[in-house]
């Protein structure tokens, strides 16, 4: 009811603020017999972890995970997992001044108004950090999905502001990915992305973009028909990721302009593999909801973040005009580190239809 | 777990096959003592019911509803509303000639390989005629929101193919929209549409398009504030309707191309109603996943219908190549039938949040 | 959160009122491919239904069960089954003088309060003919449970007031319960019932009395084990049907006075089968939560009930003392219709563990 | 799915094994505003801690809990609420030489069979010590309920084998259960009870006995009428506490055996207080699934703990049979130390259901 889990089967239940005491993540519904360890979670943490490059937030947390409960002798036993990362950098008195005063398109007004009361310390609640656990979490699934079904997931940065790439997510490596630290995975458009995001370090400003995400080797049959749309699940997976307004799956809105005689995905039997494929797919891997074994991929759209080191109009809790200029440690562009974001809610939805499924079997 | 459920506190549970008796729903948490009649949902139905106009499908389906539990003198009791639409103009002998086989872009391969069985009439489950409950739960959820509340909602098409209207979502009245076969609510533009639908009817091929949606009146504080962020659950719901592709809220995909410094909605207290407002909306009404008392607006992508008059390759149950052309009754677009049917998906995310918020009173 | 639906994968859905126009239920999850005809459902619901003896009400409903999605060709398809009940023999007229008055012991009081409405048409939603769908639903659970893992639910009326027999329920048939107007299944002590029943019928009086449950051939491994312990989904099942004021499982309250030396179940392997058994059962099945391959049986303790044709005290809706003879045609003695509502809601809950149980699989 | 979640809307996750790094909980939906501190819930553990007399287990766990999200400035925020309790006294080399056992009556074949994989250190999941956490999250229901609605809990040891109490819950007051070792209240039947516990410990052996609890102050109307009747959500909580066999609520088992005319409870206006009362409570307050306004009074029954240091056959996990004889440090009567478990049960079924009522005004 209150929002704090997501999944069905493979469910995650989290908690914790950014000044807070801990993040912490309950994963609930883990098949047994997984082999895990700490640090099969924590490479996946390292990729979302401020402090990594020169274009990130230089917030100086280890986010180092520990594993409280569930897993016995580096196996997971069917029982919940806990996963806690304390925090250890918060500097609260650095938000002070933002105690009586509600930043423009963020949170602070809505919480105030939804549970008058608010914890004023670095977005508490609403701030990305709430996001670690849930890549810790997809990082389990990631591993699971990996290991038993072959599924890759791979999510890089198309576009940030007006700067896009060209290449094709189709052919797009882990590795290219991984050595960019833009995660565009095309040097060229990347190094005029790190010159926008650091212009916009400079500027006091921020800057929004596109995250792309394929998903191969899924099998067919996952989703469910009717609300729980596979494609529906992954939308709103995305849609609950801080700063994400848009998602859209296959040919998404460019599709809206294309004839059904061209959209259509023509089936034929592939002669080398004997399995049912299609010759196009613009449908993006989902049909009616179910996958149907073809690359699922789909684009998620971040808004620049609006916490920015630029002067602002807005008002206090007292509905009293004033200005303000955010001086907090924030990224300036959030894409790079939302990268491993959508792989890791991708890997949760991908891993929970793959249970939910099961019951078919 | 199967997935045809939807809400959490205003929750709909719906059945019901394309050519089986009867679609139908059952509406649980509705609050006791709205009053409600058959005529209240009837008038819904009617905008989305087959046959209509010259532009949509000429299936004669009256699509008449009943309610069956829940009401008691012309008043909800707070029991399950029970609303059922029988099957009359059923033709599943139009049908025959797809059991053997897979439509192109349809869910004909995955549902049979998901549960190796299918029910080939009609497309069955997979059919847009399962809307038609999702329609008449949304009636029930309109009438509450603007009885108390005060919410309105509209929708329109916004483009079919390449045809885009330039109207702005923000001064548009029901009126408008209904009084347009199209329900565009641009006179200029819709003549262009209703030429393009019929050319594609003429030609055995179909069209896809967008539709926006304005949701105004929606207090401040609803939605939940991680992984049930209001926009997330228009999202899920808008990508569960057939055929979309894509959600977008507020600057949705354009938004990625600006800065924080334009995109940023700066916050003031309206003069006259004393209300807090921003400047601007880029934020669609939603901010932290929370209404901000702003209009919510949205965009959603319909792609093109599969089912086409043309001759497209496919495959049959045997996996042999064969050639199909569909003749049933489809529309070649769907998007005028559409328009009701995103109301009454935003209808039900907006009611089922408003209750959910009602626990922190 | 209305709490009309029950089950996590194989879930039930319920609606309808006593008086209203049917009485329904949605069948989600069940696995595709189950043979299912009306008749096999009717076939559980004759053994509910009223008027089937002279101990039970005589209002004549057919209760005649339709299928109207979620079966093709005799053939479940994996979609949501609608089944629906008629009401035919309604005569609200018969309710008029309960409009203004609280019967005791009964829930038209607490209904009041919590809606602010009540439709006080034969008990409405509170009547027991709202039970008839869990019957239908379990008669499909039963079928699936018997047919795909050999499981056989056995229950039997063990008291009626005073009124006990003595017979082992571990050797108990289900012909034995079927050729018992009373379903104790012993001859000698259910004449005896027939009489206490009959003298209650005669004096405007009620009985209750314990029904007692045996479920054999469940494998191991059902349940889960903190919160949704089997027996903790046995135990809600149970209490969940009107008029039942307690549930004890294996030893139940009698266990309370050994000491663990004796109620210890001591593990050893069948000669026979080589599987493991305990040589005791006291823990009737259930172990930790989750069944250990041996007989599950409870017990389930049923009040009499409250609405009988003896003049009481009571008050009316303007809070003015009054006095109520009911005149309804009610049964003295639920539980001889009540063994199948104990069956099916075993059913379903054994059902449903089972396909949650796949998850692990 | 995986059942360690129980609540709608005031939902607790837990998670932890006996001798794995902490046991914890995440509330969710707990509203914002209340006055919360590590001592409130602290107080309540204490009283269900190990060690607390001469008549329990040994083990020295401080059992200290830690607020580590959801409260800020010793209030709550709405957001999650994570609760843990380091494990510091954990030994589990004790648990070495069950290893390769399955003790009779106890979870560990149950487990082995369920996930191919089991903690064998001190029960791990299926520890009493998984009940510490359920006694942190009531401890937060409790103190909400008190101050919001005046509701108050209170639970007692009413026997202990055969040893029984005739004391009236109606009149017994917390003072007397906390100043009471058994937590029974009555001193003189205590004394006897101490005895008795006292021989099992000397004997290795151990014992079961019932607990009752009373709820006083819950206003009318809590309870959905059908699955989720008060009382059938109050069974299920109460029969998923470990050891527990079986539940009655009001009359319940005694209650078969009345008649309806003196079973039922009329109704009248109370000439001093002008609400609504019943002349005797044989419902426990709770009618038609909701509550009443009287008090709720219910009966849980313990089944003496498995875990004791008697021999006993049993086999291993090769199926050869095998005697054991338990050492660990265990209860030989979990029952003064479950009162607080009954007590938390109690609050956090009363408050969920409390907030769910919220809907409906």
């Amino acid at each position: 009811m209150a929002g704090n889990t997501f999944g069905e089967v493979f469910k995650i239940t989290t908690c914790g603020e950014s000044h807070g005491g801990a993040i912490a993540v309950i994963v609930d519904g883990c098949p047994a017999n997984l082999m895990l360890k700490e640090s099969d979670i924590q490479h996946e943490l390292d990729r979302r972890k401020p402090g990594q490059s020169h274009i990130t937030t230089p917030r100086d947390e280890k986010d180092t995970i520990h594993i409280l409960s569930g897993v016995f002798n580096n196996h997971t036993t069917g029982t919940p997992i806990l996963l806690i990362a304390y925090n250890t950098d918060a500097k609260p008195q650095d938000y002070e001044h933002l105690k009586n005063v509600y930043r423009p398109s963020h949170a602070d007004f809505t919480y105030q108004m939804k549970y008058g009361i608010r914890d004023y310390r670095g977005s508490a609640r609403a701030s990305a950090r709430e996001t670690l656990v849930r890549v810790a979490s997809g990082a389990i699934a990631k591993k699971y999905l990996k290991e038993h079904l072959g599924v890759e997931i791979i999510s890089h940065v198309e576009s940030i502001g007006n700067i896009k790439t060209n290449i094709d997510i189709k052919d797009l490596s882990i590795d290219e990915v991984e050595s960019d630290i833009v995660r565009c995975g095309d040097k060229e458009t990347s190094m005029q992305m790190v010159n926008l995001i650091k212009h916009m370090q400079n500027t006091g400003n921020s800057v929004g973009g596109v995250i792309r995400c394929v998903i191969r080797g899924v099998p067919v049959g996952l989703g469910e028909p009717v609300f729980d749309k596979l494609h529906a699940d992954l939308g709103k997976a995305m849609l609950s990721i801080n700063a994400v307004k848009g998602f859209e799956i296959g040919s998404g809105f460019m599709g809206t302009t294309m004839d059904g005689v061209h959209h259509n995905d023509e089936l034929y039997v592939d002669k080398n593999t004997q399995k049912v494929a299609t010759k196009t797919n613009h449908s993006g891997g989902v049909v009616g909801g179910i996958s149907n074994g073809e690359d699922i991929y789909f684009r998620v759209a971040f808004k620049p973040v609006s916490t920015i080191g630029t002067l602002q109009q807005t008002i206090d809790i007292n509905n009293q005009d004033v200005t303000i200029e955010c001086n907090g440690r924030h990224d300036a562009c959030v894409l790079p580190r939302a990268v491993p974001i959508v792989d890791a809610m991708s890997a949760i939805v991908i891993m929970d239809h793959h249970l939910r499924h099961k019951i078919y079997q």
